[in-house]
């Protein structure tokens, strides 16, 4: 208790209003508390579950690469105390008065949103993510006042629109890093029409988004290729994750030879790379749909666009109908992330390897049976 | 005669086919020779009309830039002698056995296309301007290995899929820039959804595409901005073309207050020039639709398309039923083109005019009335 009178004291220096002590339930995590990013033990509090919301016991949460930058301020908007995770996966404890959705024991995820205006034009449309009055699973401030905590962490009260039934035949873990990744594909996959079976996707990138397009695109019984900056991951494109063809963007005539016969490609890289070769490829009408955010301004030429009526389309995650739609493909096709299950001892060390990029495709963390050992 | 000796000697240099004298019609027009850029006058042969062409006696020529860069081989892509002109109104003379949509008497109009492959999927999709196999009204060469020639001339043989009924009330002159201007601004406008009352729309750039745009958004019931360079454009803009408002660029404080208020922006500028402030002024899910192809690349800053889910889109003329749709819809509206009606004897004054943007908005040849004094 002790800790949690510090925790209050934090929240406080943010502007969170004074909420009576039996409305809270306290709740235990892991936190950076500043820019070294190091997680260590975090005692808080959380909403009363309110006539809306749902209490979730959290059993697994992906570790996104977002953490990683929330949790180092590398985006330069971190609160601290930071609770990172928005692929979170659990059995739900309680229901307010309100909710049909869900009963108590039932499995429920939670992805990066836990709330949005619901009245504005992109939320009347299910395209919550664009709400310009967005709140973030962790690192925003909720309409109380008070900072958003994310999934590592045993606990979480949401509103049960902004979660999703979890499918009861999909694995927990592997689904989880769904809540995050999928729905970052999907969306703009079934926005744009490239969830037809026939249609050929290329997919570059091959990390935690990519490689979940890869398995979406051939669960829509599309062609899909991955393309590549290193010739190393073939292997684990076509062997590993069932992609039918695989390109090295540097291999100009393979490049060359597949030119004009993709109708759309998920582009997941965040660094500074050439977008003229993914235009190349794409059909008359084809869309190149960006999902990362490099910082640098990308080169633009203009004339291959106009010639083949191709368009760039940025997406960013999706809304909570796409992604109950989401999940619930994911768990009549089987569909799972690759990943890596750890303890929430090695979440630190899993932040480094992250950093790294060595992790095939994602960690997630096994809070159920270990958050409390820390 | 002699001249059309020459003539077939040219052809004959760029692979044209013999054709039997008894089955060519004789031409007459105004060709550039060489990267002068000079149009001189021209004696040429068309072919004979086939079971599905046209025939159409011109009357009227609009002079688009592209005829200004094809006639200096700006594109380096010129086959001289070059006669220019895509934007063609005129009077049906001649019909072939298998055509049903023309009469002799009637008007007809072609734009910049002749031909197309009419298989593939661009032209199974009623959009032959993407066509592989795409033949343009002039520069191009033609089934029968001759080069194409355009509407600074007395007359034309056309299939008649590549031929539109051109409204009886609309006027020739006035109308017959819609041929190119008009359907490159209307195909992406339905195309993308801008055709809806009360939708706001962006127009980017107030030249001979540009004031187009502004009447069509207008008499499909919606809200046009002008975005200038030139804050002198502004009467013309509003008093002149009926658009609803008018922002300058550069002008941060109106251009800040105009943010995520747009559905789309035709952005009609071919010059290097920044996007992310258009951006900036499109609503979630809008869309930017490039219409000139700067030379060099453009910077593009991929967050503002995240954020937004938005996106840029190329678009390149529009196909046949877009045209005649276009150009009935003009005809109910009463949308033409404002222009300077010139006679043939002015062409090369005109193209040094427009080479310095002196026109509002259109220089329109009267061919029918002046060619032959040339």
């Amino acid at each position: 208790m002790a800790q949690a009178t510090v925790v209050m004291q934090n929240i406080e220096g943010i502007g969170t209003k004074e909420v009576a002590a039996s409305q809270r339930r306290t709740a235990f995590g892991l936190a950076a508390t500043d820019n070294s990013g190091v997680l260590a033990p975090f005692h808080f509090f959380r909403r009363e579950n309110g006539d809306e919301d749902i209490s979730i016991k959290i059993l697994y949460c992906g570790i996104c690469h977002t953490d990683l930058h929330q949790a180092k301020n590398e985006w330069k908007s971190t609160i601290y105390p930071c609770v990172p995770g928005h692929e979170i996966v659990g059995i739900v404890t309680e229901v307010g008065a309100n909710v049909q959705k869900f009963k108590i024991g039932e499995r429920a995820g939670v992805g990066c949103l836990v709330g949005s205006c619901r009245r504005c034009d992109s939320c009347s449309q299910n395209q919550e993510s664009y709400c310009s009055n967005l709140i973030f699973t962790y690192n925003s401030i909720d309409t109380d006042g008070s900072n958003t905590y994310g999934g590592y962490s045993d606990m979480i009260v949401v509103d049960q629109h902004f979660a999703v039934k979890f499918p009861e035949n999909l694995p927990m873990d592997k689904g989880a890093p769904l809540l995050c990744a999928g729905i970052t594909v999907y969306s703009p996959m079934k926005n744009l029409g490239l969830n037809e079976a026939g249609k050929h996707l290329g997919v570059v990138g091959l990390g935690g988004l990519g490689h979940v397009a890869v398995k979406f695109g051939k669960a829509f019984g599309m062609k899909v290729t991955v393309i590549s900056s290193s010739a190393k991951k073939k292997a684990e494109a076509i062997d590993g994750l069932g992609a039918d063809d695989f390109l090295v963007g540097s291999d100009s005539q393979h490049m060359q030879a597949a030119a004009e016969t993709m109708d759309g490609i998920i582009d997941t890289v965040s660094a500074k790379h050439e977008l003229a070769p993914l235009i190349a490829l794409l059909k008359k009408n084809g869309k190149l749909v960006l999902l990362g955010a490099p910082e640098e301004p990308l080169e633009l030429h203009v004339m291959p666009l106009l010639n083949g009526a191709k368009g760039i389309i940025g997406s960013l995650i999706g809304g909570m109908k796409d992604t109950q739609e989401m999940i619930d493909f994911a768990g009549e096709h089987n569909i799972t992330a690759e990943i890596e299950l750890i303890g929430a001892g090695y979440v630190n060390r899993a932040m480094a390897r992250l950093a790294k990029s060595d992790v095939r495709y994602r960690f997630v963390i096994d809070i159920g049976n270990t958050l409390t050992d820390v």
